[in-house]
């Protein structure tokens, strides 16, 4: 931490400042200028509390924190990648993971249409909502339990994974019977009572950013669930809100690459939520593979006019088949980089 | 609602858009033009069912929707302004109410003092967090049951009615013991699951601004709370996430106003989250009472410097003191201007 | 400036650094936690190409700069407040100050209505373009110098100052003739010829802040006009873009106060383009008036309805006039605030 | 155009409305819902007008434009892309282009080193430049017409194309003497006048994406450019502004794509200033010729930490050549891409 007192700071003034921060168990540098003072703050204690309580004294400029705010999920705690085994399938080691399938469950007819399309055309994890956190009290709220059955129905016929979305705390149990991981929605990304009790199911979570959450505070919130016990998290950059119109968010494409530099954990990226548009999804995940994340979630319906939700960034089961055959050759590019990375740290000596 | 099919839409493609509009129950009015066709549409139905439907047909350009998609909290339901009684205050009444207290409660002693100082500055209700949310895992998480039964102490001690947070569906009815307004915090402001609950309850609710939501969606998140049976919701302006630092957010002042036009629910606007900074709250709350909120939400702490969170944007008991005197002439022109609004609404015949 | 380093630097990268920052004449105290170092950087040199130097330098995690990268619109460089002296006017003194008038001049008989009606209800400064700045080039662009000359007659006629838009550094001279401020366009905030033409003229500048540009910009761009050889610079807050569209932009009204801490230069407020809805622009001027601006810059057209630009923002007449008088016991507050402040720098010695 | 009335709006209101825009030339058809009146607005007139007369109007809810505001720009206007040819190098063809080298002409040898390197390593045009927008006027602002000239002899000694900025109307025609494209930088994106000008000169342009500039209001710059007679514009993402600190701008990628469905000028990334980090301008490449750009512009300088600016960002000639080897596959499968797209056109009879 780097304390930088105002510009006509008195000795006293500094001094106070000093006698704070050792109150907290720091020791302290400081760097006399011409103009202004600055303190450096080394050594063990609680942080955050340290840096409130000062800025909250007169004469400090500004507190500039200089160590990371989370830990476990940080690269300096795991060089390597963090992998999940899910129902068979490897994420974030050298398979590229496509999840796909309709925002919303709406019948057995409906899920498994979508269930034997995707599984078809190389997908390994379907997705589907049964709660549904939506805008308006007057729409559809999802099939709840229902859903998550017909889910069950749809792994068992197809042997794709299951990803739902679950929007409380009470649920994570319900809810992890049948999933095989439990999605957090964008919304629900600083639903800390939530995170927490994630953190105690043994399941592994599917992490999507706010919608004005920095990347930082994704990671923060990654923290959250590894601190309470479960390291199996898996984030997902599913765009931002910003004043551009055309899309329905903006891809944050290269918060991938810098998660990939801070983190060890896997990410995949929501070509769907994102763009809002079916026309530009194929587009944004040939970007999505080349980039480097782990995988992709892409909405998929057997009849996008007919969807309760979401039909505007749903692909139909052939348009799907058409993206997954156009992404081959990138994903062969992307499996020869993952390669080279393994070969890389192998031949590095312990 | 009003669709614009794309320039080469054939006579097939826009009949295809009328017919899926009308099985939705509604009736179609196209304007031809010499580029472009428009298609009104008219009636009752699942709006947003049926938007999603067309949206996701090709040769759609775009929808835009025209009724607003709130009913109970909006103007056009009801004329004059929801008041809202709480432990003998009128909220959104002829009365400027301040509520104010520290983020955290943190000790008995902290909040004895601290609810003793805003009740004799002219406070009428006393904030004060028992469940914290955190960005970090490692930061305080609040007192919890101990908090509230502190909170209950000062309220005995002072008459000051109790505003605090409830973070999960699981807490509500617990919290609705000792508070006499339930807060839901910006992060929570679409957590459904939680709104629908406190929508069961019969407890006012203060429902915050999402750092990055739309006014529309904070009317449809207080629609929830209405929808599900609670018609006492007070609207919180906290500041909205920006691309700004020097403010810890942006305070979208406007938004009151915006509000005013288009809700009868009482506004209130907190000053100090929206900046962020001790020294730039009173001169925002000055323009709260000018704009025309209902009241403030303020951060004050007896020892800011020692507070355990957000001490750098809480005032203490002198500088609150200070301030509220400062509004008092602010708060009279306040007090004129309501007593028209009354006079004019009296005038009109029922 | 204070650098600090990657959690694995070395002793040989860590001197690297100081080496670096040494050659740029500064000298440098670094602070050793126990997890990562801290350079501090202190002395008198060119700060900004030393920051990116460094910031380019592998193991270096980032830099962060602590003194103000302006001068002489520093609050630390002048107490008092700037006082621009126009038409008999002044600005930044005991008078708060409204500009009014069309977004375009657009004929004889609607400026001199426009003037005329403006002038009756106490606005003391005409607004008006005469080049146009237009997002489509189909748009009306202006009456360019025969707006001028119109501009000119209204004057004439009301004793009314003239502020009028300059688009580019080859017109400075041009409209200085004609106006007695010129103004800078939000587009044009970070048009750093036209600024330092600006610089070398005269006249007073009415600096308007970008859509998208940060208080500290708006700082750095009235810096450019003081530094080349104007310090006549009226800053002006008018909204930025976020992802809000209830209104056309965001009024960043904090900014005032903000502005106000960190500068001598007088800050207005423009309610017409933060909002763009004229049913909003009374309620936020009162705001204007309560935080503290030092006047107001207003749109008001004789027929909105009629107006070329900017109808829906625009006031008519009696709009005007009423909100005006709706003002009145706003600025007698913001006068005795003013008075107050006067007395308190009167009765400190020199 | 669309016009919905308030709930409430009269008979004699409605008409009102209507006789307005039939004023302007309009022919009008009306759709009554049970709630609310719409009024479908067709023909050919001045549009933006009409709207802004129209919004004035009392008890008119809002107003949408369904017609896209540009013409020559538009995919509308010409189904095939538009072929820049520079110096040889054709841009919006079947060639992947890269622009790469210093963001200022520091020096005759600073360049050279630059321009052979990058020429070596691939790239047809260099950038580099000689008048430099620097948020402080107390920043280095270019060479100006001695750092033409240098770029002339780079030219001269390596057969690159050259690519420089201009910053004002009046320099048009000096850098025009020496560069191949004119390159408009995103704080000029809407100088309006600089447009004009660069429209009645016959040199291609490079326009930048204002910072916080709508994908629409980049086609309406460029549609300045062609309407004032010069079609020869290429179009640039750079990133734009949002509240994420941990990259410098957040790259918008996904307007790659959509500028691809909405017009046929090329469109370049510009992977630097995007992301303001060394580190991962490669991976942000990857995505962007994955996605379908047309080119690259990289800021590349032979000793980063020595460059007086932007050197954070700028990749050294050995990153730059790895970075060219690395892309090169992903260039085989854009090319194959673009092959099928011109077979498709081809077999299409005109």
């Amino acid at each position: 931490m780097i304390i930088s007192m105002k510009l006509h700071a008195t000795r006293e003034e500094i001094d106070q400042v000093t006698r704070q921060v050792q109150e907290f168990g720091y020791k302290v540098h400081s760097s006399e200028g011409e103009e202004r003072v600055g303190i450096g703050v080394v050594g063990v204690g609680d942080v955050t509390a340290c840096m409130e309580s000062v800025e909250a004294m007169p004469q400090v400029e500004n507190v500039v924190r200089i160590s990371a705010p989370y830990k476990f999920v940080s690269r300096e705690f795991r060089a390597g990648r963090t992998q999940i085994r899910v129902n068979g399938t490897l994420i974030g080691g050298d398979e590229f993971v496509v999840m796909a399938g309709p925002c919303s469950v709406e019948s057995e007819k409906q899920i498994m249409q979508a269930a034997e399309g995707v599984a078809r055309a190389g997908a390994k994890i379907l997705r589907g909502g049964a709660f549904k956190p939506r805008t308006s009290p007057y729409d559809f709220q999802g099939l709840e339990t229902e859903g998550l059955k017909l889910l069950r129905k749809a792994k068992a016929a197809t042997g794709l994974a299951i990803v739902t979305e679950v929007m409380t705390d009470r649920d994570v149990n319900l809810v992890a019977e049948y999933a095989d991981i439990l999605q957090v929605g964008a919304r629900n990304m600083q639903n800390f009572v939530l995170l927490k009790e994630l953190g105690k199911c043994g399941r592994p979570v599917l992490l999507k950013r706010g919608l004005s959450s920095t990347i930082k505070e994704l990671l923060m919130s990654a923290e959250y669930i590894t601190a309470h016990g479960n390291a199996n998290v898996i984030l997902c950059e599913r765009g931002i809100r910003t004043f551009e119109t055309v899309t329905r968010n903006t891809a944050d494409i290269v918060a991938v690459a810098a998660l990939n530099e801070l983190t060890h954990l896997p990410v995949i990226l929501d070509p769907s939520h994102a763009t809002g548009k079916r026309s530009l999804v194929p587009a944004l995940s040939r970007a999505g593979v080349a980039i480097g994340a782990d995988g992709l979630i892409v909405e998929v319906h057997p009849a996008p006019e007919k969807a309760i939700s979401d039909g505007a960034q749903s692909l139909d089961l052939v348009q799907f088949q058409k993206m997954m055959e156009e992404l081959k050759p990138y994903v062969r590019l992307w499996q020869e980089s993952r390669m080279a990375e393994n070969e890389k740290r192998v031949a590095v000596p312990a």
